[in-house]
């Protein structure tokens, strides 16, 4: 069987290594493994190749994909995607795996229902923002990104009376700001999922600046809308002179870390094994686990955050 | 309620999260929280100090331990043990944390049912090694100290006709050997739980060469105690150059990582949790989920790697 | 003698390495050491503190300053000078080491001409800007954390078509976006020194894009203030995708680089041993020689950049 | 003019971002740039190729050396050199830039004597051991490498009443040691240049300990081949249980510093130029200028570390 890996929509780390089990893992299992450059639209032009052992060599400590992504609106029309799909056809390629997020899977499903083509999907960005699953690659990736972030600002709003507020990605999941909030000892945390209140805020962190403190950390997702207010709110309300970083595309690089490295080791595995065995779908992980969902059922749910998470986090945004 | 905190055994990175969030916490829950100072040898000797919030200050980012750890051969006694319990009566104290692993949670059992101390054993060894439980605090940590090492080390080795071989801590587990080797590409992986089969590895490597290859990397866990040998057999079998890099105690420290950091979270809380209601025992993680076991048990049993991983390092040791 | 240290303005990596040489060469000596908190506003207010070898534990890899720093509007009047001064005289404290950039020596300067203490002025800014001095504390790890920021944002623009613009700090001195561009390969770098052209720049992308370029990563100093103007106009004119970053606080952290280290060693030497003598003034750093530089001397002079660099720049500028 | 790069003996940090300044400097004064695969060995068996811009892409942020190193025994003898040189005169080569250490310049010395090709060498190795020098290529990094190290073990050191004797590279230079003693605060120093004194360094421990000291680091050069029995000796005369960590190759690896970096575009500047203007030589730094020094004149004089350093280095051996 002829088998192609694609990225598609945001990249993020875990994609390279991915990648390369990708390839080695085909050969094993007697597949010839093709890279399709550049995602969908790739897929639309036919910037498709076959890999072979050296395109897996030297990139698993690689941060973002070596084979390019892409968000496609062309493969909205059914034209372009008769197009990708002759393109697969002329080399014989009969499954696909997509390393994406939901918008990429269902794109890939639809395809997969119109011509005769398998798909596996892998979770794979730093959002963290798929239902019925617990884990994106790129995920452990970005948050010791932060990481490196919130502790280098620590250093320096520790030598002043100061406010430091840090936006984090994530679109309209907090995931990547209360993790990052909690794992480095923030004081405020504002994130979609959490009803926060400044006024309560205010309350503890005045009484907090009385009894010593000398700064504070707020970290935020993006989707909050809120880090330059906050800015001006931390100067006004709490008197305390701040300033806000929004890390932006740092977050999507960095070599990947061991876990991403082992989930993606893992997750490409068990997207093979179905391929092998015609099964088409999305790969999840809950619970230590990897299991099979369609994604209609994923786009039905939504996303949650853990509960004990979301609990601790409640005392960060009050 | 008052509480105390204490290392056992070799340290890892997450105990200062771990201690952090002890303090913080217990003065959430309205109990009065102690460090202990040099695990059981501080105890013996009353090395006990009462906790405030300055303690919790500026750690969360520090490998190793705040308040020291250490073996000891005197709590095997049972006057060493009873002035240890004096020691916790004359300040109140009716309950312990301890971070450590099965020998240290071993010790506790025994004291807490000798006199009346209630006790919560956190998993915190670089080892990995605690049956009936995946995770112990540290681990990630030294994956991605060890992961620095192998890129660090590849870099040089793919510079020349090299062979480098890594020897990994882990004592008779060897999970940090077999993620590392998963994690960073190495070609050959030799752990205790893996029967490995030198003349099979020759067959391969020997065919790899011919075909190209350049350099390998041997990632091989001390438990294993082959090193030394493996360098010279490379040498001697296979013809290429090679080192050996023993790790040894880089291991252990690094700014824990962001897994770490929250895993000390979890377990902590959900431990003194488990004291709030009189409950003595071991926390442990399995599947997404935290549990209680007795140590008891858990000496009972054997700490198991998963068997998927099991699966992908034979393709490395043969 | 007794002898005190001082942070002023902004804080930068390097300054506690040199906090903890203070400390213990002032020691070896003879002298007594002590610590000003919080700068210029903590000797006005007494904030003053005898030093002991416990207080240079555990510092020399932290970022920031474990002593605080300030900016100090009262210290222009002569009333709070006198103030900060009888802090001092009830101490007994007779020379001053000042860790920080031009004003803040300048003020130093007008105090120790005004009452009899002696000061020296360390360098120590991320910013480099310091005339007839080539080398600030702190520049060296801010150019590795920029690096690791630019290192990243490849990983992620190369997966793309994609133009990355990152703002570093600096103000007026272009230092910092200079050396970064040309150490971390950027195809476009934009400071103050240097006269810049975008026709000719755009020129030349379009090219470089014909040919095959994918993706650009522009350096751009905050001080030319043109990073989100240059978004717009590489989406415009070079019909790339693009994302500004600035990096902001993220440059002030970061564990010192050993050269920073090593720089703060030899600094605080050589102005120690100053005060021994009796010598009030800027410890300079110049062609691998330390020397002493009045504050007059400084600002009647402007900071330039290395022309061979200047050069290099503009390749980068055209 | 044709211009070829190779790299020769112990490879470092900061080839790769001298190979490509080299490439894109070569262009730009309108040479043609080729590539000597594996040092001597392979410019003798003709492991040559042409170099284009996409050789330079993706190589800055990678430690080691992309193009290969070698050690040859091959190149002392005449018939070799020659087969080199015809090699090279096949391609219309005339002259060499080569990255390496003092043998390897005079490898080059002995062939442009024989033959019409000019050299230029650009010291890299990460011993910084060239005299009339005072920096090569790869030092930098190697210091950060080893910083890194001292840092986790001190963390773990600090958990414990425990010793840690870390052993650097260096050959028979001990700057890598002594540099790394002083930037990472440890106790002990032994270097080749510096006579040590156990019982006055005994005398001083024990003291500290006495005072409160826990734990001690102890930077060991290799060329002093003193390592284990330091650990005996900690152990047996002081009292403390003590650990031997030999770094080994990862201080060859790491991505470039900003340092290293910006030294590779400067050396490999000035190297091209001298080609250019028909001159062979060592390109040197020394007090932050480039100069150019004979082969023979280097070999005649002995590196040394800079006086004030050695000065510094005296404290941590007695």
């Amino acid at each position: 069987m002829k088998v192609a890996i694609m990225c598609s929509g945001g990249d993020s780390s875990g994609m390279n290594p991915a990648i390369k089990r990708f390839i080695e893992y085909s050969f094993e299992l007697g597949f010839k493994p093709y890279l399709i450059y550049d995602g969908l639209e790739g897929m639309i032009d036919g910037n498709i190749k076959k890999a072979d052992y050296s395109d897996a060599a030297g990139i698993i400590f690689r941060g973002g994909t070596i084979i390019g992504s892409s968000r496609s609106k062309r493969f909205y029309e059914y034209e372009y995607r008769k197009k990708a799909y002759e393109n697969l056809k002329n080399k014989g390629i009969e499954a696909l795996m997509v390393l994406g997020g939901n918008g990429s899977f269902k794109a890939l499903d639809v395809f997969s229902k119109e011509f005769p083509v398998l798909y596996s999907g892998i979770p794979a960005t730093i959002d963290n923002d798929i239902a019925l699953n617990e884990y994106t690659l790129g995920t452990d990736t970005a948050l010791n990104v932060i990481r490196h972030a919130c502790d280098e600002i620590r250093d320096t709003s520790s030598s002043f009376r100061r406010g430091s507020i840090i936006e984090t990605m994530g679109r309209e999941c907090g995931y990547l700001a209360l993790v990052s909030a909690l794992s480095s000892g923030a004081e405020i945390c504002l994130v979609p999922e959490i009803e926060f209140n400044l006024s309560s805020i205010k309350k503890r962190l005045i009484k907090e600046f009385k009894e010593g403190r000398r700064y504070l950390i707020a970290i935020v997702a993006e989707g909050v809308g809120i880090t330059h207010y906050l800015k001006e709110w931390l100067e006004r309300e709490i008197g305390i002179e701040s300033r806000a970083t929004v890390l932006g595309h740092v977050q999507r690089g960095g070599s990947p870390t061991v876990f991403d490295r082992l989930m993606a080791y893992e997750f490409v595995t068990i997207g093979l094994e179905n391929l092998s065995k015609g099964i088409s779908g999305v790969v999840v992980y809950n619970n230590g686990n990897f299991g099979l969902k369609d994604i209609d059922e994923i786009n039905a749910a939504k996303y949650q955050i853990k509960p004990m998470l979301l609990k601790f986090g409640e005392r960060l945004a009050n």
